[in-house]
C-alpha cells in the first residue's frame, strides 16, 4: 500500500540537546546504510549503533546513534530507522536533507501513526489518542490519553457494536425463515427491548461526554464577586495549591497561559486572571456589567460572597445571573464570621485555606473520573455517537409503528457503521487524510 | 566523583511527536526498572525495549520506549537510560518528575557532558564542540564542530605542547648537567631557534582566528550603493541563490532571522534588510548618512555601484567611506552596460545572474576553509592561546637577555599549563562549573 520510505524530524524543532529523525518503509534501513558509518545491514532489530553520518564525499558530518526496528514489531509495521543526532536545528534540519536526497520522501503530519493505522496494529481511535497524548495538557487528558491508546474506546463500542449485529442477524433470520408470524410480534418480542436497552448504554456513554471535554481541555472557569470580598485572595490560594509538575522542576519554563490551575486532576482555566495578579485592586473594581460579559465563556463560576456579613442586594443580584450557570457559591473570611451556618463552601482565601473548595471541585467530577470505563472526549468520535444514537431513535420508532423489517434493518445498519467508523473499520479516504493532517510532524 | 544518578529532558520543550529524558548514573536502569512495565535489570547495552512508564499504583502512564547503555562504552562512560515517550511537554515534564521521585537529580545544563569530560572520553575542546554542533547555523559551522567533536583541537595542539615539554626538559637537563658552558651558549644554540619556530607555529593557527568567528557566526554584511543601483534586486538575487537546506524542506519553519543568507559554505548576516525586503523602494531612499550608520556594524560591504554609467561624486564618496573595509566592489546591470572592464565584479542582479559575486565570496575565505588544519572560533580558546604566546614572548625577551634558564622556565610552564587549560588537562573547578553552565539542559 505504502511504496515509499518516509522520513521526518520527531522531535520538537528547537535548539535541544538531542534530536531524532525518524525514517520508516522498506528502504529505511538501506537508505540510513548508505550514510551512516558503520555496518547496520544485518544488525538485529531493537538495537544501537554508535557511528557517524557521512557526507557524499564520506566526510563525517555529525556523530549519532542509528537505532534499527524491524518489521512487523514497530510503530508503523514497517522497518524503522531512528537516527538521534546532535539537538541544533541546522544540523537536525541538515541530516534530514540528507536522508531525503537519498531517496526518503518527506512524511506528511501524523504519516507514521497513519501507516499504523492503515496496517492494523491500531484502530482509528488509538492514533486519535496518541495525538491527544502530544496536546495533553493534565493529568486527566493524558489519563484519558493513555487509556485510549490502549484500545479503551474499542473496548466500550465493540458491545454496541455486537449488540447490532445481533439485532441484524435476528431481523434477517425473520426475513427468511420467519420465527414469528408477524411484524408486530416479531418487534414486540425481541427488537425492541434489544433496541431501548442498547439506547440506553449509548446514553450512558453520551451522559459522560461533557466531563470528558471538560476535564481533557480544563474548565474554562470565571471568579465573580463584589469588591472586596477576596477575589485576589482565593486567586492566589488556588496558585498556591497548584500541584502541576512544571512549577516542581527548576530550570524548566512555565510555558502554559497565565490563570491555567491543576488542582488534584482537575484543571481550570481562569479566565481574565491576568488583571487579578497584576493589580491586585483591579478585579476588585469589576462591577456587574464585566462580570455578565466574563460568564458568557465560563462552564463553571467561582460566586464569592464576604461570609462575614449578610447578603446585600448585589450579591444576590450575582446570585440570580449565575443561576443557569455550574457555580460553587463560596463564603470568604470564614475566620471573620460569627455565623458560618449558611449552606455554601466556607474557606478563608487570606489564610489559604481552601480545602472546602478543593474538595468540592474533586466531588464534582470524581464519580466520572473514578469509572472504569473511558471518558469519550474526541468530538468526531462524539459525532459519530450521536449519529448511531438518532439512527437507532428512528428505527426504534419504525419498529413502534410496525415498519417492515428490511426497512428498520437500513437504519440499524446505518449506526453499527457509525460505530465502526468511530474505529476507523469504515472509513472514507478523504476524512482521513483531513484528520491526520493535523497531527504532529514526525508522528 | 558523581555519587548521584541524574535525569533531565534532552528534547528540546516543546511540543513534537517524540521527546527523550536522559538518565546517567549507577542507579540509572534500576530507577527506570522500578517504574517500567518490562525487565530490563538484565538487559543488554544498545538494546530498546517497548513497554509503559507506571505510575506508584502501578497504572500506565504512557506507552514509551526504553533504551538501554551500559557503562563504559556511552556518552557520560556511566550507566545511560533513555526514555522516548510521547512528545508533549505536559507528558514529558510528568515522567521526568516520576524519574526524580524515584531518586534521580535533576541534572544542570551540561551536566551529561561535564561527566563525559570528568571520565576522560573526551578532552575539553571536545565538550564546547558539542555545544558549538548544537548551536551551529550553517554548514561550516557544523563542519568545525564535527571537527572538533572528534579531537582535531588537541591533535592541533599536541604538537605544540609536546615542543614546550622538550624546551623544558632542555632546560632542566641543562640545569642538572650543564652541556653548555654558560646561558648565552645555550640560549642561542638551543633555546631561541625552537621559540621562535613555536611562535611562528602559534602565528599561523592565531591568523586565521578571525576567519573561523566570521565563518562561524555568519560574516554581518551590508549592502551599500545610490539609490536606484540595484540593492533590492541583488539582495533578492542572493536570496534566489541561498542554499540552505531550511527553504527546501516543506512543513518545516524558517525561524532563523530574516536576512540569514546562506551562499555554500559561506553564512551571511545581512544587516537592516527588513527594510529592503518590505518595501521596495526604502533602500534606494537610503543616503550616505544612513550607510556610515549601518557600516559601524560591518564586517563586509558590498559595495554596488551602476555599472552602466560612470562613477559619481556619491559613488566616490562611498568608495571612500568603505576604504578600511572588507568590501567587495560590484558593478550591477551588466546587461545594459557599454563597457565591462572596470575591476570589479560585475552582476545582472535584475536576471539573476550574480555568479561571479558568489565566486568572489567563496574564494575570500576558500583558502582557509579548505586547509586541514581546523579553524578555531571558541573564545575561551583563544583567549588561552593567546596567554600562551604572551608566556612565551615574554620566555624569549628573557633569553635573549640571558636570564638564568630556571627564571625562563617558568614562562614556558605557563605557556604550557594554559594549552593544556584548553583541552582541560589544566583546570579550575569554578571556571568549568561556568563553561557547562552555558550549556544545553539535557546535554
Amino acid at each position: 500500500m505504502f511504496q515509499h520510505t518516509i522520513a521526518a524530524i520527531s522531535t520538537a524543532l528547537q535548539d535541544g540537546a538531542i534530536s531524532i529523525i525518524r525514517l520508516s518503509g522498506d528502504e529505511a534501513i538501506s537508505i540510513v546504510q548508505s550514510i551512516f558509518s558503520k555496518n547496520i545491514l544485518n544488525a538485529k532489530s531493537h538495537t544501537i549503533h554508535y557511528g557517524f553520518i557521512l557526507d557524499d564525499n564520506k566526510q563525517p558530518v555529525d556523530e549519532v546513534l542509528v537505532s534499527i526496528f524491524r518489521a512487523p514489531k514497530t510503530y508503523t509495521r514497517e522497518d524503522i530507522v531512528e537516527i538521534n543526532c546532535h539537538g541544533g536545528t541546522f544540523i537536525t534540519r541538515k541530516i534530514l536533507s540528507i536522508v531525503l536526497s537519498h531517496g526518503a520522501l518527506l512524511a506528511k503530519p501524523g504519516e507514521f501513526t497513519q501507516r499504523a493505522f492503515y496496517h492494523g496494529r491500531i484502530d482509528l481511535s488509538q492514533a486519535e489518542a496518541v495525538q491527544d497524548m502530544i496536546e495533553a495538557s493534565n493529568d486527566t487528558a493524558a489519563n484519558m490519553a493513555i487509556r485510549g491508546i490502549r484500545g479503551s474506546i474499542k473496548k466500550l463500542l465493540q458491545p454496541l457494536i455486537d449488540d447490532l449485529m445481533e439485532i441484524i442477524a435476528n431481523i434477517e433470520v425473520n426475513i427468511d425463515y420467519p420465527e414469528y408470524d408477524d411484524v408486530a410480534q416479531l418487534t414486540t418480542h425481541d427488537l425492541l427491548p434489544k433496541t431501548n436497552e442498547w439506547l440506553t448504554k449509548i446514553d450512558t456513554i453520551l451522559n459522560r461526554v461533557q466531563t470528558g471535554q471538560l476535564l481533557k481541555k480544563g474548565i474554562d472557569t470565571v471568579i465573580i464577586g463584589k469588591p472586596n470580598v477576596g477575589k485576589s485572595s482565593l486567586l492566589n490560594a488556588l496558585l498556591e495549591e497548584d500541584k502541576a509538575i512544571v512549577t516542581d522542576i527548576a530550570g524548566t519554563t512555565r510555558d502554559i497561559v497565565e490563570g491555567q490551575i491543576h488542582i488534584g486532576s482537575i484543571q481550570l482555566n481562569l479566565i481574565d486572571t491576568a488583571g487579578i495578579r497584576d493589580a491586585k485592586d483591579k478585579i476588585e473594581q469589576i462591577g456587574i456589567e464585566k462580570s455578565q460579559e466574563k460568564l458568557k465563556q465560563a462552564k463553571l463560576v467561582l460566586l464569592v460572597f464576604d461570609g462575614s456579613k449578610p447578603l446585600d442586594e448585589e450579591d444576590k443580584k450575582l446570585l440570580e445571573l449565575t443561576n443557569d450557570k455550574m457555580r460553587l457559591i463560596i463564603y470568604n473570611k470564614e475566620d471573620l464570621s460569627q455565623n458560618t451556618d449558611k449552606e455554601g463552601i466556607w474557606i478563608s482565601a487570606q489564610n489559604n485555606d481552601i480545602h472546602s473548595l478543593i474538595e468540592a471541585l474533586e466531588n464534582m467530577y470524581q464519580n466520572d473520573l473514578l469509572k472504569e470505563e473511558p471518558l469519550l472526549s474526541n468530538e468526531r468520535q462524539i459525532g459519530l455517537l450521536n449519529q448511531a444514537k438518532q439512527d437507532m431513535i428512528r428505527a426504534k420508532e419504525a419498529m413502534e409503528n410496525f415498519i417492515e423489517p428490511d426497512l428498520i434493518e437500513i437504519d440499524i445498519q446505518m449506526a453499527h457503521d457509525h460505530l465502526k467508523e468511530i474505529l476507523g473499520e469504515v472509513h472514507r479516504e478523504d476524512l482521513l487524510d483531513t484528520l491526520f493532517s493535523k497531527f504532529c510532524l514526525g508522528k
